[in-house]
């Protein structure tokens, strides 16, 4: 007889996040689309970050993320003393890594400003030294000329509004109406706004959720807190940098922080229906049948409001098959809340459970 | 802006085992079967086991198990001034709860011999209190005529085998030569025994590889030495217990056991399969070929003695994709050893990564 | 050069219960008193618990406690079709194992009834076959007789209190006038019952605390929510079973349940005071002293409410090193609440930090 | 009655190292001098490293060490078209953070040069700057003239020694001969090489022992492979800068490496005298007696080659108490060999279980 040795790499890889290979991050595709993992806004040393801009790569590459945008500061450079200011470095540096990786890089910049307009993040430039010059307006309007998405940041940070709610001023409207605002972060660092889903539905914008890393991603978003890193979700023809481009020009987005999913219904209903799925009864009794829900993704729902006689709520745990025992008595409809999907500010979505 | 707060379930479920869900257990299918995890092994109270029956069926629901078999000893009863002999006991007890688990209950008994010839499962009975009298033989016969498959248990047991190497006598040549011998354990709790897949082969029988636990699962196969219990994969027609039970008589197995797949190569070849996916070269430069090999299982696969300029090694973690760059000076075809397919006793999967 | 090979024990017994070595519970001892850990309730398939009672020894042992006691029903012996009533079988079968691994044994049982009077362990019983008959007041007297500490259990539990408030029935004040009732449990299983603190300080009884388990200890209290059972902590004299039972009957006790130190003022400040020390300050600048604070034991303390100027809430995570920067503004003593130290139904300890 | 909810914070501080407090190091203290935990040797974005200065500062404060030196190389500065080198910067930026955090911050750099001599650390600068020149025995003498204590690096590094077999060379005696070498490294990240301890013995220099790293200490040394980074133990008078450099010159150091301890005799007994306590026998039968070994440290212990009749390997796990079952016919002392505790190359400590 010999004994067991060989070491499980199951748990090396997942709590050793050097080891240089991808975890497989379990959020389907849908119909039609293949779902993009996105992290469009962290920074580096290059400005008020402290990593150099390859472990941004790194890190990524390890998470399992398809694209990422490394964000630098134009306007905040506390390390200039010893590091000159160079808006194009972060990129430069990163772009041969990012191809071996296989992972998308998309140029990128955050336009620093006090309230209003706050911070925006330009995505998809080609040059950020050239995102200098008094009037904000101008240098997104710059940026656009490059082509870039402009992302609104964390409207809701109370360093820029003490109470964390976003609001939405002159100049925004302004950049709205002349098509210079595409996508909002609902989603940044440990926090979220819900009032951005009214806004993003409103004008038609995609809803973002990223990181705004300055650390270490591995030891700000960690078990047994976080799972993951906060994502957008970017639902593309294609896994290139066109096709996502598009996707998010056209507001095919999900924001993912935590455990809570929140966008448009429409794909927030696609999505959820590709996590789960509900097998046909296996057993029943007198009084019950049983059946089972899988859960094949990465994220719990949490299912509450059951309709009356059947279980109140329902947790479908991540990647794991719930049993469901339904009295027979329940002859309505098992459509429930899914707390945690959330496709306006007071709103969640609704899923009925067809066994 | 709201905090974060709800609390992510994927760690709470996968470190704490006691919450009612089930674990996916990322084994596939092989073409033109199902594979049911299996474990056909374990003890309670009823004989030398220290947990009540429900235990066993509540471990393997939570685990994810398609069918367990508590084989409870007809010999050994130690604890029978406290608990009177019921050879049928953990069946009857259990039987109502793993129909409500979704679970196939195999109705067994271990039949407890000093060697030879040592210990044997039988599985898929109707009575087990039958299974008594000084002849092993006529007990085997007897459970035989009940339709039982015959499983030799841990042959290489240290306390049967002092020197952990199992032998066939001629009590085991007899059963065979009448039918009487169905399977052999590969793996029985933490020791595996090689020569089993030489005589499996030899005289056509299934390869078993169970848990043999007595005490409690979730404490003896535990992080971070065993992400799971050692497990018999059947290849069944589709997940019911006669189809279980056709499949197991038919020999369409595999072991379980630590990192190890071990089984006849048929088999194995299929199961390796469907686990990896190699993809299409997604970049290249002057010297070298950039590809990904996605493992969609629980299983690490460790690939040894590369071709000559190809990685000498690889390593496919478990659930994770796996980055290989290659020369573009190898022209051969990319054939590996799979250190831990075991196909025999000195035998190893050969694959070919097709990119 | 070597490559490191040995592996790490830390995380294995950590996480890996099965190992035969004991934890070090870090819960310092108070002055003149050692601190025993110890947990009073516990079940086995002698009632309507799932595991067999040296189960109960290996669990206590592994998790460094010092002393238990198994406490199966008198009245409620669901699996006696298959296990015949012996209410003292547990007591007999661990009593060796006890002593094999220096853990107190105390011979204890459950009485159930009806609320009033609800659940009553008793506690260094000597037969606990005696103890049945009509007259539960009888069946008490009987169990004192032998020199039963009587402990009252879950007084707030719902299944007899529904709305989770205890209340003293005239059959409690009969048992205490006559000194037949000795402790209250705050703590039972993941509950607590802060209405328990003004009945044990008003009738000057032992608060108590345990876990009343009926599966697998690892399993119910288990990382990341639990990191131990619910414990009831004994001052006693010296570690014996003869100075346990003297402290419970004077009611040293204090109760440990989640993150929760609960029992009268004099014994919750001691313990605090011996779990933690403030170092002096180590640097100072214009405007701050710096200092450290060293919590030595398992539990984490919770300051909050502190004076002005000072850090308004303090969190001491167990088993750390916490840094406090302290306006040298502030010159009045700080002096905080410990939110979890709770010394009466509706209040905490108060601790002052002296640096 | 409540449900408990307050979130244990011992794992979250366990695998979450972003939150600010310092671990405890169970790393006891000898007779007559303070142990501190130190780390001399790591980089960051000013040479090869990928980290800015204040995370190494962050890193050692939450891992609980007292001393660290951020040494980057000096010759070897490959981020300098982007990053002007300035030998000092790491320096100069850590230094206030280093005293906020209770930190002894060692001014040190890596004098990077081929074999011979290889990789030098000088530690306790005042200006590294000044170590540059062609001559590197001159630039050596200069940081001697500094104050600097020269640290020879990872010896048997299969960079410069393809056998990993550290040499000394012409230019290490004549360093030796003159006073300028003062240390050399037995562990370097995962490696360690025992005939460093040889050097080390017969020249009375420092054992020493370093992390060297590059990345992100967390990711690199993280469970479930290591419970800790590499460090040297250095056996000071009180815990000042003066006292731990008077200490090194001393040579009173420890290695400590994953599970090994290394150094001379002397400190290497000491050490381990003050992580166990043997306890008084608790029982006893006909055949055995029974008593525990406190292990109080974070390193385990592997005892091996008992005395003939006695446990033949006994595990002191770390944090843990060990049960010893001895039988009565041993008359001879129990004397071991620590496996794990290094006093030469081919030495291991012997200890006297004295219970």
């Amino acid at each position: 007889m010999k004994k067991l040795i060989i070491t499980s790499l199951l748990i090396v890889l997942f709590l050793f996040p050097a080891i240089a290979q991808r975890r497989i991050v379990n959020l389907p595709d849908i119909p039609g689309y293949v779902t993009l993992k996105c992290d469009f806004h962290m920074h580096t040393v290059f400005s008020d970050g402290n990593v150099w801009p390859l472990n941004r790569v790194a890190e990524a590459y390890r998470e399992g993320l398809d694209a990422i945008s490394i964000t630098d500061h134009i306007e905040l450079t506390p390390k200039k003393d010893y590091i000159p200011v160079d808006l194009n470095a972060a990129w430069k540096i990163s772009q041969n890594a990012a191809k071996e990786g296989n992972l998308i890089l998309v140029h990128g910049a955050e336009i620093t400003r006090s309230m209003p307009p706050g911070h925006l993040n330009a995505l998809f430039l080609t040059d950020a030294s050239t995102l200098t010059g008094d009037s904000v307006y101008n240098v997104i309007e710059n940026a656009v000329k490059q082509g870039a998405f402009i992302q609104w940041n964390h409207p809701g940070w109370k360093s820029q509004q003490p109470d964390g709610i976003p609001r939405m001023y002159n100049i925004h409207y302004r950049l709205l109406k002349n098509g210079l605002l595409n996508g909002i972060e609902f989603g940044n660092d440990t926090e979220y706004y819900p009032l951005v889903l009214t806004f993003c539905k409103k004008y038609n914008l995609a809803v973002m959720c990223n990181s705004d890393n300055h650390g270490i991603m591995s030891e700000t978003f960690a078990l047994p807190e976080y799972t993951h890193r906060p994502m957008t979700l970017v639902f593309a023809r294609e896994r290139s940098h066109d096709s996502l481009k598009e996707a998010m020009f056209a507001g095919r987005t999900l924001a993912y922080t935590g455990d809570i999913i929140a966008g448009k219904e429409e794909y927030a209903k696609s999505f959820f229906n590709q996590c789960i799925s509900v097998g046909k009864p296996y057993f029943e009794n007198d009084k019950n049948i049983y059946f089972e829900i899988t859960n094949k993704s990465d994220v719990p729902f949490f299912l509450v409001n059951g309709p009356s006689g059947a279980p109140g709520s329902i947790t479908l745990a991540a990647n794991r098959i719930t049993r469901v025992v339904l009295s027979k008595k329940v002859t309505v409809p098992l459509v429930y809340d899914v707390k945690n999907v959330m496709t306006g500010e007071n709103e969640v979505l609704k899923a009925e459970l067809k066994y």
